[in-house]
């Protein structure tokens, strides 16, 4: 008989009635009924109940464990009397009379418990995370972050690519973020960085003629920390050869899709071939922002022309200058009282926005004061051209361009979740598309790099050349669902000429750009295909699926919001003898200091 | 037609003929007949032939272009004469006549070049490695890199292992090996660490209850580079709980004898199940090294006792002093000249031993100094003991124990190799079993632990209160391959308990062990059960299955031997600004300072 279990906790049947067995697990739960004791003996696949009575050598044993201890059962298996069976439990028909134990590990008094889901503080979870995850629901999450991982290797594969490792001692970059820097032993005063993204390396594999590339990348940012961006995360990294951006969707949909249906657990998925594609412009006025969740039935329009010569004066005001009069339909809000509008607005000024106003309507009646002063005839075209109902109310957010449309977007998910329109149990997916290339920085008055410096731009050299740089749009993509931006992406600019003449345009010499991005440059100058990719956000997708509102649910050790690990004692002191032989000292902690001005921009793909 | 591609380049056959397709790739080779161009052009799946002539209007854009230019083509597919049919290429039988050609990336004049596969210094290799990727061999390791850590992935699964990610940012820990240290921002003056091996959390998965943990587990050690060891490397990391050394090897031997049976390429691979178990003290003795090359028949014995009253007065001398005697054999060596012996003898010394003695034979008559005076009797007597016959030579490791193993291990490997005696065109595999828990530290005249403090020693609590430190054996284990350890691996300690009687023996208290290993002894006294698993290195793995030499061949981009990766120039330079955030400074190169004593070893698995 093997050691340690004949079957596992999650194993026994009806059928295996009157066998002899050998199970091990934890002790999850213990009833004693007088001389008779009842153990729910646990393991990674289940739970087996356990009986010791005053006829087996193993109830003193038993009876003295404390709660997780680790014992080695065995005994016979027997059927419950039917009114004891548990119909919720795979074993539930049987039990384990126990004959002997044998502790495998003496558990003390637990600083949590692990049974039961109580809410227990997270630093007391992370400290005892090997606690924390024996938890049903942490359990259950980690094991499904490994089941979609799995999968999502599975359908690369199926879409032609293959995993390559990248190096993760690698160089420090001026992009976005921060990087972590690591001291080098042999050449004291150089640093290695850790990788934001293996952008650099997925473009070289391009470069390196491998065709088709995917990793389930580590990356790290050294940025403060939030419930859904940890220092370290993973990502679905991918890039593609000879590639046009509908060929990057048509690879990427049917992972997703497939992926999401298999994990969705009942809830509906957006085919594969069916994501949306929305462009940017689009977005930012039908959603007012470009992670719309499509779940929100609400489309915002743009009204502006309406209000040129208004009676409504703070509209014609914001309209005569130049802003815009943005519209989010409340349908069928003829039941609910002044104050649901008002408190609407009180959120907006509470959001930091100026207000939203707004007009109810109820059986074909205007109420509220911008209905007054634009009049009902003229609110009457406007309903109709917005094919709005006698029993439908309606928001406005006005202002300059950008104000109005982030508060229309936050308006629209306001009056959405306030109205429960949105729509439960789906996953909807849709791309954003055409992304604007460059944009007006109003402080430094000139024009940059709107996102992604190395996406190529729509029409090439040729658009570089021709058009006004604020009307060119890239070739670059942004996958989004329910709201939240899995990732970025780009048909990457493979060509130096073009990279050299979209950084001119940006205010960057060949110098600067040479000095800062010289290692992608020089590949570019030896045959480089042309190429693109994204990557997916892993800890996000995981997220999703396991229903969890923060990253850390889905991570079996991740650091608490300080950036530390409280159960290794992370970061820590280190000796002096170390410091010597990477050449470094501590210093006092640093003053704020400015940033330094580099060409700069998210190189990498991910959200 | 799609932008880029109808086919690749290694899809078109004789039933496409007449087809009208468009290829892209780099430009392999160009061979210019007057008039008519032949160019092959190659992607990542093969090579097509491309022809133009003078009535083609992409002559003259083809014909100006350098070697790894990518370049789109759009012809005609033609079936080659017979003559030119190329049978060793899957698209020999056809060529693509082009009409046109577009340019996508014009490449410079090669530092290096692809086709062919001249040597070239690796430092200009791994400077312009998206030209070396691109060389038929690199490309072939690489892909056959992805292969096998594909093929492992699905073999672990089949064993009931399930991957799970564990951290990279993590805490210094005082193990066998150097850290790489990153300096924390939000914690001026504390630092994490990069994992020597994920050991810590793997077992702290096996205390939260996962059953079965596997990895492809980036490592990571700063320590001087040897062709096999790089500073980041990868492990195929595991641990299981409820097991016995016995359920380690049943997991893992179908798992490496299946990839590598995948692999082989015709070489035999030892069957699952059959990998020979090896007493360290055995293997000590025959192969006189704990990683034997089982493709080597060899096998070495200790004469010592017939020497303990020898006339070869230098070896009794050894014996009298407590000193051994061993033999390799060198089987039909009737023919062998004298200076194949004394070169033999040569090269013991060139590698700092004090000789190698020999005996000749040929037709039954023994030659050399030692058979002179020990006698021929006496020598008779040896070699049929040894199973020797009339024709079969016999070399001589005599010294003190260990440095007689060493010298009889390395004579054994040189013999087999001068005599073509090791089997090609295999892979033998062995586990290397019962090494001892403790040995006797000769400098520092106490009892340490010999290798793992951290494995259960054989017998457990009661072999450490009652026998003889140096007679216990742990449940530790390696798995060689031809001679290469692939990693070691335990049975794990999970009792405070027994790990504070295994410290208090090799002489440190329970304050040191709690002040060193408090994160693992923490989360033993919660429930942990019984654990073990190994670490095989997936580098080393690729490397033999690909038959190179050097860990950076079977890496896609690799440091050199200094820690450099010039490509991306780094490690390299930071700003003034970095630092002040990570609050370090740089100082002067370090003096070598001492090693600080601390209870160390290499606690975590892997070679």
């Amino acid at each position: 008989m093997h050691a340690y279990r004949t079957h596992n906790c999650a194993a026994l049947r009806q059928s295996d009635v009157g066998e002899t067995v050998r199970l091990s697990g934890w002790v999850h739960k213990k009833r004693d009924h007088g001389g008779v004791l009842f153990i729910d003996l646990r393991d990674h696949y289940g739970i087996t109940q356990i009986v010791a009575d005053e006829d087996s050598d193993a109830l003193p044993i038993l009876e003295g464990l404390k709660l997780e201890s680790v014992v080695t059962i065995d005994g016979e298996v027997k059927a419950r009397a039917e009114a004891t069976v548990n119909a919720n439990l795979p074993t539930g028909e049987i039990e384990v009379f126990a004959r002997a134990a044998t502790i495998q590990s003496r558990a003390e008094e637990l600083p949590m418990p692990v049974a039961g889901e109580q809410h227990y503080p997270e630093d007391i979870r992370l400290k005892y995370r090997f606690l924390d995850l024996r938890r049903e629901t942490m359990h259950r999450n980690i094991m499904l972050r490994a089941k979609v991982i799995e999968s999502l290797r599975g359908r690369m594969r199926d879409q032609g690519f293959t995993e390559f490792q990248t190096p993760i001692l690698t160089a420090s970059s001026p992009e976005g973020a921060r990087d972590f820097l690591v001291p080098s032993r042999m050449h004291n005063g150089k640093f290695y960085a850790l990788p934001q993204a293996p952008q650099m390396f997925k473009q070289m594999l391009m470069v390196s003629g491998f065709d088709r590339y995917f990793q389930i990348a580590p990356c790290f940012r050294d940025e403060d920390l939030r419930a859904d961006r940890s220092l370290e995360f993973y990502q679905l990294d991918f890039e593609m050869s000879f590639v046009t951006q509908e060929d990057v969707f048509q690879a990427l949909e049917p992972v997703l899709a497939g992926c999401f249906e298999e994990f969705a657990d009942g809830k509906s998925v957006t085919p594969s071939g069916s994501f949306a594609r929305i462009p940017y412009a689009e977005a930012m006025l039908k959603y007012g922002t470009d992670k719309p969740d499509l779940r929100n039935p609400l489309v915002i329009s743009d009204v502006t022309s309406h209000f040129e010569k208004s009676g409504f004066g703070l509209f014609e005001k914001i309209v005569g200058g130049g802003g815009r009069v943005r519209v989010i339909p409340a349908p069928s809000t003829a039941d609910k009282s002044r104050k649901f509008f008002d408190d609407m607005n009180n959120w907006a000024r509470g959001e930091g926005f100026a207000g939203l106003g707004y007009v109810t309507r109820k059986g074909g009646e205007f109420g509220g004061p911008i209905a007054k002063n634009h009049g009902p005839e003229r609110m009457e075209e406007l309903y109709n051209e917005l094919g709005l109902g006698p029993d439908d109310g309606l928001f406005f957010a006005a202002g300059k361009e950008s104000e109005a449309a982030k508060l229309a977007g936050a308006a629209r998910t306001q009056v959405g979740e306030q109205l429960e329109l949105i729509e439960q149990d789906c996953f909807k997916f849709c791309w954003i598309v055409d992304f604007p290339m460059f944009e007006y920085d109003e402080e430094q008055k000139r024009v940059d790099f709107s996102h992604n410096p190395f996406s190529m731009p729509q029409g090439e050299m040729e658009a570089l050349e021709t058009k006004d740089p604020l009307d060119i749009l890239a070739w670059q993509y942004d996958i989004v669902c329910n709201g939240y931006e899995l990732s970025s992406g780009a048909i990457r600019n493979h060509r130096p000429d073009i990279m050299y003449k979209a950084f001119e345009i940006a205010g960057y010499s060949q110098e600067e750009v040479d000095a800062n991005f010289s290692g992608m440059i020089n590949a570019f100058r030896y045959g480089a295909p042309p190429h693109g990719g994204s990557a997916p956000g892993i800890d996000r997708i995981v997220m999703l699926l396991a229903g969890e509102q923060a990253i850390r649910e889905v991570i079996a050790f991740p650091m608490n919001q300080k950036g530390e690990d409280l159960m290794m004692d992370a970061p820590s002191a280190v000796s002096a003898q170390q410091l010597r032989e990477l050449g470094i000292r501590i210093v006092e902690p640093p003053k704020a200091a400015a940033a330094e001005k580099t060409p700069t921009g998210q190189a990498g793909d991910g959200a």
